[in-house]
């Protein structure tokens, strides 16, 4: 049974995360939603980050065994990606799109399989920006300490126990997570933002908005660098900062092998 | 009496355009209702382009006298221009804010001081984009043709007499103006964006919308080049192509002597 991949780019303003949940409007949940038109079977979909309600993502992957029993002509859809990817396109609601569609390996899934995956979260270091204000989180107040925040960056890279960076009430078992990259950058349209981006093996629910939230308290002076890198230890979620809104974050790729 | 500048950003998707009027949310209108509450003037403002209901700014450039007769803590805040700023962004709606003020030689006059105006105009040729269907206009159909883009591009610079990009029923008097780049470079997130950027010393109301549709109909086949560079010797409005919508354009910068 050939299996899809899809690339999968999204708004997460209006959503309540990816997990489909009953009542609640959810990225898997229309995806499935258009996924049953055009297959004519709703299929269990496998995805590689299951980003928090509000969080973007512009190189989410999803993966799907095609469905066995379908007529010929959803057969047909199945069996032509670009078309697949058309069609979906022009049923998702234009907040959700797929940027790519591709037949996979049998048994490729888009979660276990994935090596890393990769965030960005933008802070807006300059004025008011109205046409970034959707993507970025404003600093205001005195200028962020940038050396200090290369340091927390630094001190993340390896691997950590991340027990706090995660809430306390957890379906995590394991807080061992492998962080690949973890750098800031100057970007943004008028190189005014600072740009975190972190490459795990794989994140905690939470995980980057509370790495961002605790960093930003170095970067004011609040808190100290030894004070951060004595959190990677496996310390209390109360020993850390306040999580960084949703708004700023982006999933931005994820690595497979090969 | 000196003159303030205002460099300001803004998001035009919830305006009826820059020009107050009566009963309308315009950013004009909004802009003077902040610098009243600031001033305890309401102040004319001059402004380098008005922009058309839906388009964006990033460059938009304002300048005002700074009223006769205020009290004490009006004339501080119009003394301290960073001040002023904080101030005004503190009243400004979010979807608009004041990036830079300063203040400008006695006299200045964002319209009449302009040297020339810069506009880019953004295609999508990928796939659906949700984060960027604010910003762009996504080309669907068979790939455009880019060499004759190029072409239509090139043909624009240099004075001309543009009749047929702007409404026919018009409170301009002089249809000549002076292009002074225009020039499609290929952009965006994921490189998939082609994006015109031109210069002038001046626009026609619609000018660079009606371009845009007519330079897409040389771009899909429908018109050949001679046919777009005729347009350009002072051809009636009904020969030229369809007006592009306004949300994938925004003002980016504007020229000032010196």
């Amino acid at each position: 049974m050939p299996a899809l991949r899809l690339d999968i780019e999204y708004d997460g303003a209006g959503y309540a995360g990816w997990a489909e949940q009953p009542g609640r409007r959810t990225i898997e949940g229309v995806l499935r939603d258009a996924l049953e038109v055009v297959l004519g079977r709703r299929p269990e979909v496998r995805v590689a980050g299951r980003t928090d309600a509000g969080v973007h993502a512009t190189g989410q992957v999803v993966s799907l065994a095609v469905p066995a029993g379908m007529d010929a002509p959803q057969r047909a859809a199945a069996a032509d990606p670009d078309r697949l990817r058309r069609s979906l396109n022009g049923l998702l609601p234009d907040d959700v799109a797929v940027r790519a569609a591709s037949t996979a390996p049998e048994g490729f899934d888009a979660r276990t399989d994935a090596l890393s995956r990769a965030y960005d979260y933008r802070i807006l270091i300059g004025p008011p920006s109205p046409l970034r204000r959707a993507r970025t989180l404003r600093h205001t107040g005195p200028p962020l300490d940038h050396a200090a925040l290369d340091a927390c960056a630094a001190a993340t890279v390896g691997q950590h126990h991340f027990t706090a960076f995660t809430p306390t009430e957890t379906q995590h078992v394991f807080f061992d997570r492998t962080v690949l990259e973890c750098a800031w950058r100057e970007g943004g349209d008028a190189g005014d933002e600072l740009i975190l981006r972190i490459e795990a093996d794989a994140f905690l629910r939470h995980m980057v908005r509370v790495v961002v939230g605790t960093m930003l308290e170095v970067g004011r002076g609040v808190r100290d660098l030894d004070s951060y890198v004595a959190l990677l230890d496996g310390a209390p979620r109360s020993a850390a900062g306040p999580t960084a809104p949703p708004h700023a974050l982006t999933l931005v790729a994820v690595r497979y092998p090969g």
